[in-house]
């Protein structure tokens, strides 16, 4: 029940880390990325078709054994087409974890359909599958193999579970609850590039899922994201619906469907492919970072490191201090001292239900994430820390 | 009353291009583009933050006149946020030509808005103002400051003009029927980057309006595009929603409104950057190239070269052969043939009314668009032809 000690916790930082100021998470450029970009630039391909987008698809699809990745600007874009591609319309309901970024619920509202906020656990800081079957069985009905909320009257479609800072959540659960409530599952593996569950890339559990290549993620195209599916129909139709959605001749501008232009340019792709070459060498650094926050900070009372469960392989890609309970109230304190000594450090995402434009939207009862909240720091992470 | 021989026009094409072939438009990136972007991946930014983007929007805006630009991934996007921007809503319509890329109708579609497509004249190879006023004058009604579809019950939220190959429509027109309609002016300006209408660029005639940066335009990013206002309200709100609506703290992740993260990635705005720097020559030798066609292509009978109205400055982006009518039934035919000869071209696209997904939008008669469809063939029109 003890406290923190904050200057300890500086003190072995500081040690841990590198002398100077150290972001949360910054790329890695180191490789081959120049080289790539500077064969876009004097080849004339940067733009939105180019064999850089090609392959850096195939090395997706390779990296995370799926059968397809389909490139686009965002990850943002990413989920928004996924759940489009899976039947996600307007009036649905579309649950997801209130403990998430933004974008995830952002996504939903795209389609017009409504974010339903379920909450999370302290074992993969996802969503918490026990409970959320519990709530599902109260407030659901099937109706012809389709899931309606009782309460509200509209259909629930789909289930977006989360791999929070790259930890793959309880997701063989969550498969079985989507089976068990006929809902379409979509992993937002925004932050999982990398991360395992039982040896299986995340990504390969749900019908579709979303990566994001943010300048903040383990690889980053400047801006990027992708979709990945094993399902080559709709593959097809994300590759068609994230172009123009034109159906190819020689000259004719014969569109089928509404496109919404979320291709990511050839220059982009260039990086991309780049950084997937060194993946092996970013994920080895940053376990290693993460196994010193894990084995020295042990040493503070008062708070732990979020450590992957046994059954997962975490790509680490945000470190994670949890505070005990009883000091929640040190959180804003440790932030403080840590920025000021130019450790960056972040607390979790404010819970969306707690957003103006979301407080009215539907949610189960939130005390996991709510606690959770409080008691998250983020530390710095980027690849180049594990090498001292 | 002549046929075009096609022959004659083959030859004289080749003899005003050089040998070999020749795309419609590439891309000339010979500037400081690697220089730029070599500057991103050594510092290491290369994502949605950077002094790139800031740069790129200051140029911009100096460039076109305007008070300010805010970046974004796509044309697409640019017109999305714009017609969110100027308040279009669920169920609105939005007058826009049906002669214009898919995107224009796309971007009204995101809203949940209705295209409402109106006709073309050869003059602009833009809206028709006069058959406008006409239309509008019979089909709409004004309350409270609004303007209502009489035949379909529905709020007509916008106007939104497209300057078709960079020719600049007659925008003054437009602007007096969009007061006297009570409609916001949003301009299409997504191919008229260095296009002039009475001396002033366009995009300061409406409240809003946007550029498109793919690859095949005048200026590119690999992907972007670009918001224009003069209103610095409009212009704070589009930067705000454009990103993830998030307001600024230290750590704290409160997003006020949903956003769009639409950003454009600081790697693709360094090229934009150096782009810039050349526009001047780029349009010169475009203007060359244009004034080569016209001149030379005078002698063939049966067709016209479009020349930009004698109060615009066009940037002739994409030059423009129109058949005459009596010749339409030869458009297939030279299409084929040009290409065939490594002299690529295109249609113009088919018109939007005609395309599956917007067959039961509302509309005026459009044979002035359905004429010209059958009409035009563009033809090569990169900044290096204009070298020869």
């Amino acid at each position: 029940m003890s406290k923190v000690n904050i200057p300890q916790l500086v003190s072995i930082l500081k040690d841990i880390l590198p002398i100077g100021f150290n972001a949360l998470h910054e790329p890695n450029l180191k490789g081959n990325e120049l080289k790539y970009v500077t064969d876009c630039i004097e080849s004339g391909w940067v733009s939105s078709v180019g064999s850089y987008v090609d392959l850096f698809e195939e090395k997706l699809a390779e990296f995370t054994g799926m059968k397809k990745a389909i490139v686009v600007v965002n990850g943002t874009a990413a989920l928004h087409m996924c759940l489009k591609l899976v039947g996600v319309i307007e009036n649905d309901e579309v649950l997801i974890p209130t403990l998430t970024f933004v974008a995830t619920a952002n996504a939903v509202t795209y389609c017009g359909a409504i974010p339903h906020f379920v909450d999370s656990e302290e074992e993969s800081l996802g969503i918490d599958p026990i409970k959320l079957d519990a709530y599902l069985e109260e407030i659901t009905i099937i109706r012809k193999n389709e899931c309606f909320n009782k309460l509200t009257g509209r259909r629930i479609k789909a289930l977006v579970p989360m791999h929070t800072f790259g930890h793959p959540v309880n997701i063989e659960l969550l498969v079985k609850i989507a089976e068990k409530y006929h809902l379409e599952l979509v992993e937002d593996a925004a932050e999982s590039l990398g991360s395992y569950y039982k040896g299986i890339h995340t990504g390969n559990f749900g019908k579709i899922a979303a990566l994001s290549f943010n300048g903040n993620k383990i690889v980053t195209t400047g801006g990027g994201g992708a979709i990945l599916t094993n399902d080559l129909e709709i593959a097809k139709m994300a590759k068609h619906i994230t172009t123009t959605a034109k159906i190819p001749h020689k000259w004719d501008f014969i569109h089928d469907c509404i496109g919404y232009n979320y291709r990511l340019p050839n220059i982009n792709a260039a990086i991309g492919v780049a950084q997937l070459e060194n993946i092996d060498y970013f994920l080895t650094s940053k376990r290693k970072l993460a196994n010193q926050y894990i084995d020295r900070l042990s040493n503070v009372q008062g708070l732990s490191v979020y450590k992957e469960q046994e059954f997962s392989e975490s790509n680490y890609w945000l470190n994670t201090i949890l505070l005990d309970i009883n000091n929640i109230y040190q959180r804003d304190e440790i932030l403080t001292e840590l920025n000021n000594q130019g450790i960056m450090s972040r607390p979790v995402w404010k819970s969306l239900h707690t957003l103006e434009m979301y407080k009215d939207c539907p949610r189960m009862s939130l005390e996991g994430a709510e606690l959770l909240e409080k008691r998250i720091i983020n530390i710095p992470s980027s690849v180049l820390l594990g090498e001292k």
